[in-house]
């Protein structure tokens, strides 16, 4: 099935059991809504599964790994080769999101969707678009067909992890430009002023900046993508990475698993998916805040809050890693805690608090 | 040796440590800072122990567990027997703090100090100082050498616990009223307007806040707690909870070991610390922001940040419990992440790199 079949077949989510969720939720033994966003998580992952209480003990991050042509003009502080190096580095366990995914027990999985050059690793999966995308400075990254080859390469990625048993996945990147890129994609899709969603990416001088702004200019200018057709974005100034990452989320939707949104890239992919297909947004939870500029807007758009601002521009999927055991624990409220009927020692004491919470739900309805 | 033996032999952060860990910390394959708040913590986990890579594997919350009188006066939302009956459930492993602990291999120890009558479940530590303060609202809460037995207390069951070889240890409570005696002493201590520290705690409605406020007010002007004594404050308008904690805050600076701060409780008893010895604030770690009011001024005081914002008001030690995987992070990516050394495959390239980055950081010095 590729992906276009997919998003035909996929549905919101499930109501009915997010209010059971919720009523479940509000029976355990802590004041009303005392845990936040936790509850909300827990919320969500109902809505997504279909089920109150959850345990998703089985957890991948897939990083897609990717260079970008637009890397010509200057507008990365690193050098393209690190975008290869790193992908072997990943499955040699030495890179952030490696050491973090490890601690946390999720399986990492890095897939080469276009670099430049095939990293020398047997463990980094080869499901190679294109070398590399062409410089979107001077015209379009690729064509509409490689784009959608991307996203189908996603797709079938997560519906193979998830055919394996996994209950979520984390989402990643590796692709030395692809703030560059990502910004583009931003910029298109939400209409926002370039100098406020381009950022420094991995560290940029001021100097190198203003270059990359004038580059996303550029490269806007001589594709016109159109706002209304996101494989058109995609493939006219987006990357391999973002389309795969896109992939990832329209799978999560139609297996109806949860899937984490990681930084920036991780977030304009996650827009990409849910202009395919709106519903996909309710299956994804957006991890950590990206300090990359067109974060904040993307994450409102879909609608998602990050859990945590540990002011992070690493990429890689190292935000997720760090935000599984918040997702745990959300698990964990539902299935280990306390209900006040387990607890019932004195029914009138019970009344007296169940009142003064629905006080309090009315101040907050 | 008592608290106050100790806080004479209480040295600042390991400068030198830390300057190490930083060097450390830029040798990682990572762009320079680009793991924001969590090289932050792990420089701080340097000047803490003195050691550049640091594993604390050997993890615990310590709730203390105290009633207080000031409930006569309306401020709460549940009933006061709630303090009791949630320590014993909290070691029978169904409130959120227990199963957040377990999910994160954190042992639990929950501490009678101050509860009105002795809680059923032998695994309750016995330290009870007093059977509850009395209502600050009408005189001091309890007396200078109640305070002091009760910061002993926190210090005592601390240092037997680094003794056993805890590495870390966060802090939690557990006592119904205890955001009036916390809200009180936050006014104290730093000056700041009742109606801006007030909150509802665990649920309030309107009215009930005004009550509260006026209530913190009256304690205040019966007490007439001398800010400048930190003793003084904790013994007119504190608790047996805030007091034991602020003993354990003690024992870790004392005993070099890394100490976390869970919401506002946690954070006014960190700040009393803080002024019986202001080089025990070095030794600390914020984890979550709580929704208190007086949180964000004491955090802000003590020099701290937290890690996320999940809009938690439970208290317990739940947000230590969400937080020690985050610490975990810290640690893990200085053990276990590779350096460009180890990487090393084209010289120049390298050079380029941290030409780079040297830029960068001198943009941002």
């Amino acid at each position: 099935m590729d992906y276009r079949q997919a998003i035909r077949e996929i549905s919101g989510a499930d109501e009915a059991a997010m209010a059971r969720a919720r009523e479940y939720c509000d029976s355990l033994i802590k004041p009303l809504g005392s845990l936040g966003r936790l509850e909300e998580v827990a919320v969500r992952l109902a809505g997504i599964t279909g089920q109150v209480k959850n345990t998703l003990d089985r957890r991948a991050i897939v990083v897609m790994a990717a260079d970008n042509g637009v890397y010509a003009e200057g507008v990365a502080a690193a050098p393209q080769a690190f975008t290869r190096l790193q992908a072997v580095n990943m499955t040699k366990g030495i890179c952030g999101v490696s050491v973090f995914s490890k601690a946390a027990g999720v399986d990492l999985y890095v897939v080469d969707i276009g670099v430049m050059e095939r990293p020398e690793a047997e463990a980094v999966l080869d499901r190679n678009v294109r070398r590399g995308t062409g410089n979107m400075a001077v015209g379009p990254a690729m064509t509409r067909a490689e784009a959608e080859a991307a996203i189908d390469v996603g797709f079938e990625v997560s519906a193979e992890l998830f055919g394996r048993g996994y209950d979520i996945i984390g989402t990643g990147e590796m692709g030395i430009g692809n703030t560059t890129s990502t910004s583009a994609c931003a910029i298109a899709l939400l209409g926002i002023e370039p100098e406020l969603a381009v950022g420094r990416g991995a560290g940029l001088t001021d100097e190198a900046l203003a270059n990359k702004v004038g580059v996303v200019k550029r490269a806007l200018a001589i594709n016109s993508p159109d706002k209304s057709d996101p494989v058109d974005v995609l493939s006219k100034v987006g990357g391999l990475d973002i389309a795969g990452l896109a992939g990832c989320f329209l799978a999560a939707a139609f297996f109806r698993k949860p899937i984490l949104v990681d930084g920036a890239i991780s977030a304009v992919a996650a827009l990409i998916a849910s202009r395919l297909c709106p519903s996909a947004a309710g299956f994804m939870i957006a991890t950590h805040r990206s300090t990359e500029p067109s974060y904040d807007q993307t994450a409102r758009e879909l609608g998602l809050k990050p859990f945590f601002d540990m002011e992070m521009r690493l990429g890689e999927g190292s935000g997720c890693a760090l935000a599984f055991p918040i997702i745990s624990a959300a698990c964990t409220m539902m299935n280990g805690m306390g209900t006040f009927a387990d607890i019932a020692f004195d029914d009138s004491v019970l009344v007296d608090i169940r009142e003064t919470d629905e006080d309090l739900e009315g101040r907050h309805g």
